[in-house]
């Protein structure tokens, strides 16, 4: 039996624009690994009427809905309320929630805040879904054959306890997980159309499905198979797609591109030191978000100022003068000056003008040079890119990840120690 | 006449983990802004079935339906054939998006991919809706008394739209905006359940809505008010929050603490340069994430390796050798020795310990020592900041943020020049 799975999220923050909503996207995820599939995701506000009409409709359509949000210490915190009410149960306070609570408190070695009891009030006969990481425990409870899963909002809390107590109940109710199995492709550097043209002409085998998106500044092409033989369909359309767009594949699956990057440093065994201008911290930021980044990169700067072009990264003062602190000159010379300042394999300049201001006939705004110093090579380019300041950084940023992904790429793995 | 409004996200990839929609977000604040509220966000995946029983389901339910995503160029993008169907139009090629489109690209300068006409595959009888920063236009139409808007589902493009098309047409249809207006105070450093035990025995005036939320590390308090004597109603309500929280406030309204932060250092003149470690460049990336950085960030070192910490900012050998790079002296020396080399009024580092490895009995994962150098005072703190790498490396960003704000706070505006 295939699941028809739903997820409520609740919280007004949610809906006037004060937060997104990454919940649908995190459960999606997770469950998609275990095989199932989400239909529809509803978001409402803190209020009760439509917390209640929401329970009420989904239960109806839906066999599991699972519902995050609004099982907080706060007023405004309605979710075990209205659901008392939906399903016809007294409130009251939970023994075994309240335990939970004070531990997790004990485990802080802080004192518990007694309006956190409140957390303990659950409707009857449900199963506590204990909170490893938070102070408020879910709960689970079944009404009339369909199965409702009450989860806090915070990400990383609710995420643990899918993992713990959503899929063990999800695998029971089904019987069995029926996996889809999914390959994604990020590419950098192509259009949607026209990677939807280049991989229009390639014939994949059957069973196999063929999905597009959109993750700016990347394009994702999904491949998805269902059922046993998933694995062996999707390989060899994996081996037509990076045939096609091999050259252009930024990152695979979950990876990011600054996680292929690290990873190739990792096997490589070069290093790196970074000076960034118009990023301003971008490329370090992005690339130190992964654990293990020490091991590479050795040090970045971010080179606002003349000033600090000359003392770190000793760009000439005439180039600065002549050429400009946005010019294929002066990336050259910070990527060589950051390399030869830190003594590592490669160095890396970003230099441009990402706008609001700042931008002239000659050098508009969008205007970046990336250069990339190694021992044996030079190499220096000017872009164009298109958009906003937070487009012109996210494109340089990218495309200096793309730089290295492709330098990389070309060296052998590192000599064992 | 108070409009339901909803709104309606279209894409697998919002199911499926791979992205998470922010539309909801945006609509929801610009909405917000004009006065009105959303009352549910719905998500289907690319599925015609799907669609069609959304957009029947919400018609029936709502007074408008705000519609995003599935007007790419892609095969699945389908939600203008979809829209067809449920509102029994023909699809035909619409001369006047079909123009639009052209004119986009000839602004790009590009030649315009043949697939890209099928984004003027429109229901008839529709109003086009302008897309002035991409190809895809939007559409407008009316049925059996409801609105429905189709927007793409880019979110810049998207937003656009929606103030420059759906506004004044909800406009139309509902008369007159109902404007609520909300204060909403971003407080770090107290937990949820704290803050709303602070403010429980203040008296705000009659009309003042209080609700809470959280947007880790930060908690935020919103006022609320509704009519015409909104203003006047959240004033007083503004001074009580700001009397009980003020020292916990470290940004109001849509400010992020980053903006809070890069105002004060306009205001007062000064001038800043960052050593960064464990939080890799995060701090310097908040504050170039603005327009204007320039004005005061005149450097930022990321400094992983000690070499760079000794060359950069002239820590003492002995400090790195005896105390270690993750201590109280080393991050005073970093701090003094940022200021120096950049010749700035202040100097601000951070060092320590975001994980996942690197963790000792003594110097836990978590352990983070900030420090202050300006010309008259240095100040140094160790701190034990809970979570994974992400959570310490933000908490970390985040207090070195608020110490900027305490210590830029204190003083003077500049002299005009």
């Amino acid at each position: 039996m295939r699941l028809k799975i739903a997820i409520l999220t609740v919280g007004s923050e949610l809906l006037e624009g004060e937060q997104a909503d990454t919940n649908t996207a995190a459960i999606g995820r997770i469950l998609g690994a275990h095989g199932y599939r989400i239909r529809e995701s509803l978001t409402v506000g803190d209020v009760e009427a439509d917390i209640e009409e929401a329970l009420e409709d989904l239960g109806r359509r839906r066999d599991a809905v699972i519902v995050t949000g609004g099982l907080g210490p706060t007023s405004d915190d309605l979710t075990a309320r209205v659901a008392a009410r939906v399903f016809k149960r007294r409130l009251t306070l939970n023994e075994e929630a309240l335990r939970q609570i004070g531990e997790h408190f004990q485990k802080l070695g802080r004192p518990m805040h007694p309006r956190n009891e409140k957390q303990a009030l659950l409707p009857q006969k449900v199963q506590v879904l204990p909170n490893s990481r938070g102070t408020a425990p879910g709960f689970y409870l079944s009404h009339q054959g369909k199965g409702f899963f009450f989860l806090p909002g915070v990400p990383d809390e609710m995420e643990a306890m899918l993992e713990a107590s959503v899929i063990p109940r999800l695998r029971e109710r089904s019987g069995v997980d029926f996996p889809q199995q999914e390959k994604v492709f990020k590419i950098f550097g192509l259009s949607e159309p026209k990677v939807e043209e280049l991989l229009e002409s390639a014939t994949l085998p059957e069973g196999v499905h063929l999905a597009f998106g959109v993750e700016f500044p990347l394009v994702l092409v999904k491949l998805r198979a269902q059922g046993q033989e998933a694995g062996s369909l999707l390989a060899p359309a994996e081996e037509t797609v990076r045939k096609i767009l091999g050259n252009f594949l930024i990152a695979v699956g979950r990876d990011t591109p600054e996680e292929t990057v690290a990873r190739m440093f990792h096997r490589t065994g070069r290093t790196l030191a970074l000076a960034e201008s118009c990023t301003g911290g971008l490329v370090a930021k992005r690339l130190t978000d992964l654990p293990g980044a020490s091991a590479f990169l050795e040090r970045a700067a971010v080179t606002y100022a003349n000033s600090a072009k000359r003392d770190w990264l000793a760009v000439p003062g005439e180039v600065l003068d002549k050429d400009g602190a946005v010019s294929r000159p002066c990336a050259l010379a910070m990527a060589r000056g950051i390399r030869r300042a830190a003594g590592t394999d490669l160095g890396l300049s970003i230099t441009g003008i990402a706008g609001p201001e700042g931008g002239t006939p000659e050098k508009p705004v969008g205007t970046v040079f990336i250069a990339l110093a190694s021992e044996t090579e030079e190499k220096v380019q000017g872009y164009r890119f298109p958009g906003d300041r937070e487009k012109v950084r996210l494109l340089a940023a990218t495309m200096a990840l793309e730089w290295l992904r492709r330098y990389l790429g070309a060296l052998p793995p590192a000599e064992p120690e």
